[in-house]
């Protein structure tokens, strides 16, 4: 039976970048770039005063004391009508240009206006230490500069790139299309969260929830609702969900006599990567590819088991996720933390085990959560992580550093 | 001035908890639960075989070993058609429920079966340690009783509590409602992204960004575009962002003469709470309410530099929307890093300056990004985190110690 690790190579060599799509700004948050993108602005775009305050030669102050005319008053949003000359200041806003002539802006604090018979605005005496050229100005394309690219291809657009790729004109932006990905719950027994169950049913639990699952995780959820053991019925399904890049089947991959979905997977073309893995809960996952343009589509087998439905959907989904998404930080979530309390583990496979992770003076601390099993959805509620414990017997002595799969 | 924690004690003595609405469970994800839930069933339903294999009685196998008639087959779903007496044995597949008279379930594994010419279906010969009453078998309500409040009032729901509610039937939930978010970015020098700004202008950066900000904070954005420093239009405009629970404008707070917001808002009915905040960057920070039901709207000036305005954005603003929407965790967000690198602080207020929080050996680290001040978008483009540096001149040493705020 195959390592974790070596189950998330496989299906991490089997997704890959989706296409490229363009869409506006207003839908590109948590998506990432496709292609790099330049600037077609300076910014700032002129000599800008970062205070409120005076416009002024900085060599009518040699000595930081000036009585000067005040020539038009300009607000952020205007443009200068005059040239500066010496003698002269112009009453200025923060963020807006400073007039040719100018080269440093006093705050307004240091100075005082007086009215004078020959112009309106009046005259500014200004008393300050004497300031240097370049005081309080931000000069043209400080921060960016025209044709310079910004933003890499591989970025993740959050609130501040929008707001990046706004100033800089990329009103639409080229980004990696978010797989969509088909959820379908397989099972006899299953009905929907809305009917109560008769005698020997269950609701359906794992489809609401990996559903969430992945829109968490950044793919588009497609729901295929329930499919039950019927070889027509779930070739058909299957059929569907193969349209989108990521296909995840829940229960029908344990040995039970009706577990059909591997020979109706076959017969659709998809081939087996791997089936079972070393790990608890989550044993019987199995995978496999159907080769696709523009990408291979990847089906996932999850266990019916609802908590080893998540871990494998935690673990190995969302990876493929992330990565068709074209994020690049795939699979690299190797964390740790402190064991908040003793831990007993038994069993012959690396077990993941809900934890609450906690941040705490000496670091990060995570405490075994109350777990009945992988029946047991309510022990994984309070849950933000997994703790990786290793294969073996041993107890796990508080304040030991484990390994931790976070949630969110 | 007021400082950050007095500023953030007013905004959430201001928020209130939103009224609560009934959306299906498929809309539920990342919503807050308006209140305690039940269970309508036991979970399991039954007693249920943990594992494909046999059901048995467990003292037929006193010394492990027994040959037994094979009654019928049952699968999840099914429900046993026999009771089983001593000398009998049901092959049971795992999660299905037992039969009546059977106490453990003997693994697949450890039988064999072979054929009999008085049974169909053959005897099955078993070869294993005596089983215990209860060996692989769940019993019924062991992880849920029908009645019992399984989620309560304040939770969060994620894939996880999705699961779990269909599961206990809470096909629609009651949560509390998302705060409506609008925003308005003010300023005569502004131009929508998609348009090449002219003289004197510059394109609406923090508008988009906003958005995004609130909508990854869990409010839904409502975008009232760009308001020029016209005192009819921005009175139309608040008019309309006050049908929302909350508004945000940008800009039109500092000194500058155009600064019609904070009237605007006055004749609107909107109290002024405070004015300027201890903050850098951030400082022009306003915050006022509109007395109405079912909670009091609030208006948040925002700075018009972008990163102030982003700051705020998320040491305020953030915490009121987590706040309407029942989350109890508000606030709570004080978290302690390493410092990755020298850096040298300056400036008479406390600063929140852009930082990369990573995860290390020896915990976490951050590291201070090189950051032109508060129209350096690009500068905080890198950053997941801001670091808080107190007030004063002073050198801190790598290695040492910081309160950082987190993005996500």
């Amino acid at each position: 039976m195959i390592t974790v690790d070596e189950a998330l190579s496989h299906v991490l060599r089997c997704a890959r970048r989706n296409a490229a799509v363009r869409v506006d700004l207003s839908q590109a948050a948590g998506r990432v770039l496709a292609a790099d993108v330049q600037s077609d602005v300076d910014s700032p775009p002129y000599d800008k005063a970062m205070v409120d305050g005076y416009a002024v030669w900085s060599q009518d102050l040699a000595d930081g004391h000036a009585q000067l005319a005040i020539l038009e008053e300009v607000t952020a949003g205007d443009v200068p009508a005059h040239g500066l000359s010496s003698g002269q200041a112009t009453r200025i806003m923060t963020g807006a240009p400073l007039p040719a002539g100018a080269d440093a802006v006093v705050m307004i604090e240091r100075t005082a206006v007086v009215a004078t018979a020959d112009n309106p605005l009046g005259l500014v005496i200004i008393d300050d230490a004497p300031p240097r050229a370049g005081q309080n100005v931000m000069p043209r394309a400080t921060v960016i500069r025209r044709g310079e690219t910004i933003l890499c291809q591989g970025t993740r657009i959050g609130p501040v790139e929008i707001g990046l790729l706004a100033e800089i004109g990329a009103s639409q932006v080229d980004v990696f299309a978010p797989p969509r990905v088909a959820v379908l719950a397989t099972g006899d027994e299953l009905v929907p969260a809305s009917q109560m169950p008769g005698a020997g049913q269950i609701r359906n639990s794992n489809g609401p929830m990996l559903l969430a699952a992945v829109a968490r995780a950044g793919g588009i959820p497609l729901d295929l609702g329930i499919g039950r053991d019927d070889r027509r019925q779930l070739t058909e399904l299957v059929r569907r969900g193969l349209e989108s890049e990521i296909l995840i089947l829940s229960g029908g991959v344990s040995a039970g006599v009706l577990d059909l979905v591997p020979e109706v997977l076959a017969e659709a073309g998809v081939q087996q990567v791997f089936h079972k893995v070393r790990l608890k809960p989550g044993k019987p996952l199995w995978f496999g590819v159907l080769p696709a343009d523009p990408v291979d589509k990847l089906v996932f087998g999850l266990p019916g088991n609802p908590v080893s439905s998540l871990v494998c959907c935690e673990l190995f989904v969302r990876p493929a996720i992330a990565k068709m998404c074209g994020r690049s930080d795939v699979g690299a979530r190797c964390e740790t933390a402190l064991l908040a309390a003793d831990f007993q583990h038994r069993g012959d496979r690396p077990t993941y085990h809900p934890g609450r992770l906690q941040a705490a003076e000496n670091g990060t601390i995570v405490e075994p959560l109350r777990w009945l099993g992988s029946a047991d959805l309510r022990g994984l509620a309070a849950a933000n992580a997994l703790i990786r414990f290793a294969a073996g017997d041993r107890r796990h002595a508080a304040g030991a550093t484990v390994d931790v799969v976070r949630f969110d």
